[in-house]
């Protein structure tokens, strides 16, 4: 980074889950934030934000406010960044976009630093960042792939209410306080009642009887490992926990991999933390992921049930990692690479 | 089964979870009990429970409890079966065990009726329930593997606290309690707190980085299935539902099956219902088993990353079907059988 330089940023969405995450880890990181302009939905208008101490005040997107802003972050979903992003492009920002609109436009990159930094030299203004669930999965791929070709990977999550945004946090805790009150359950952001209960399905429902969470995951991972030959299936489901996302992951590889060797060549790849002793209990906990910047990897082991097989479980803060870590590291290497 | 003829039963460990489950569909299913004698450790020594409206006493094991008894129910974990089971089978009782002390034990069939009843011909006195999540899975592996050949499963479960038994039970509602009055979490049953956390644990964990319960699957589903060839590799996790074992199961055949034909079969086969509409969000959810009789399965489709690949998932409740159902049914066919 250019010691000494500032940049204008913009952020929209502010108010969201991942827009206030945003904020707090452009402080932590110490990114060079000159001016910043907050934006969000009529009904967070007039609301003001803390930066490094300064208070920041909320405002309506509009035509214009991009001007003189060189990186936005968008993260209020796919409908506003359809609609503004490609206007912030014209207005001369780079926008990394955090929502579903951009993920699999062929002129748009999809990132994660650790893993296809180089994906980043073609962009054309908008650069995306994956869903959480494809993050932290490629993060541990990406090792293994390069050391033993993955020919085939069968996922299933366990994902946070925290995924739906903060609305889908307040269900699960009202719902719950209702139980335990004796009172009706209401729902509302989920299709059915989530506390303690298991419900198959993250994203809307797609023809093909994938859920468009199920459909991301495989074509994002392919897109991000550069390999259409990679075979991926997954199931999702959203469980009744509040943060973090956890996900067992069985892998086919072409050359064989020892257990060992999986934790070795894991625990030398950056973003990674390996947590696995299971006769000690130790392993990724979505509990232990909050607050965050790894993603976990543990319950690694062989699968005799194919010939070159491995199992793990992976878990992953998906706010941070699975959201805005991700999207501030992209603008870290923006900046590293000075595009 | 006989008209007029009733049967003395006993049942070992009859104030657990899954005992008092027993008694109560014993009286639902209205088999044909003549005395019964219920016991339990010493903690419940002299605590009464009713059946079909009568008062009955728990007492404690000790040897000649078993004599003119005609069937035992043991329900009280392994070693009290492995201690008594035998002891029970001298005395001239048959034993219907739903602990771990001898579902692998090559001289004691594992059996779950709508699967291999035939195994019971073989029976030598005692009669092994597999644990619950192989239950839920070999109903649904069993009409597909007759019409296609199933090669390999790989399995990921979603399991529900009581699991582990009443106290399972217990602990997650404690600790969200604690958590909701701002109190420290008390970890007891859980090597980790469960409110909220997701553990990709069930099980004791053993020597070759598996646990139990992922071991436990694989041998059981190949020993009921009576195939040695069908590969089978297992991830179980804990989530905090209180009821109700969910599985994501992907299944790859020999010969291929379309979604279409897997509804087909599975609508056809005894003891599973169908809930497979995506589009209208209808799926299999851990909190709708809660005092069903079924496997419910949904989220059928084809996997395009292997030649002949479905994924579906299915939950079951893991207290009935799982446990006490399965052992009741494996009596009633027992007493079908004449055996």
């Amino acid at each position: 980074m250019r010691q000494g330089r500032t940049y204008s940023i913009a952020l929209v969405g502010a108010t969201g889950i991942i827009g206030r995450e945003i904020l707090s880890i452009l402080e932590e990181r110490e990114f060079p934030v000159g001016r910043l302009k907050l934006f969000a939905s009529e009904k967070s208008e007039g609301e003001v934000l803390e930066f490094h101490s300064a208070e920041v005040p909320v405002s309506r997107l509009k035509q214009g406010v991009f001007k003189e802003v060189d990186l936005t972050f968008f993260s209020a979903g796919p409908t506003s960044s359809q609609e503004f992003a490609p206007e912030a492009v014209r207005e001369g920002a780079i926008v990394i976009d955090t929502s579903n609109a951009f993920r699999m436009d062929p002129f748009v990159p999809l990132v994660v630093p650790e893993v296809n930094r180089q994906a980043l030299l073609d962009h054309r203004g908008i650069i995306a960042s994956p869903r959480s669930s494809t993050i932290q999965l490629v993060l541990i791929l990406k090792p293994l792939h390069d050391a033993a070709r993955i020919k085939r990977i069968v996922v299933s999550t366990y994902q946070a209410v925290s995924d739906t945004g903060r609305r889908g946090v307040e269900e699960l805790d009202q719902q719950i306080r209702d139980l335990f009150n004796f009172h009706d359950v209401t729902i509302d952001v989920f299709p059915h009642q989530i506390a303690f209960n298991c419900l198959p399905q993250c994203g809307v429902p797609l023809e093909n009887d994938y859920t468009e969470e199920e459909v991301g995951i495989a074509n994002e991972t392919k897109k991000i490992m550069g390999d259409d030959r990679m075979a991926l299936t997954a199931t999702t489901a959203t469980i009744p926990v509040f943060y973090g996302d956890s996900e067992s992951v069985n892998i086919e590889t072409e050359r064989k991999l020892s257990a060992h060797e999986v934790r070795l060549l894991l625990a030398q790849a950056p973003g990674i933390a390996v947590v696995d002793h299971l006769a000690r209990v130790q392993y990724p906990q979505s509990l232990h992921t909050v607050g965050t910047d790894k993603v976990f990897v543990g319950r690694i082991r062989e699968d005799h049930s194919v010939e070159h097989g491995v199992n793990l479980w992976i878990a992953a803060d998906n706010l941070r990692k699975g959201g805005a870590l991700n999207a501030v590291q992209i603008a870290e290497a923006l900046l590293l690479e000075k595009l």
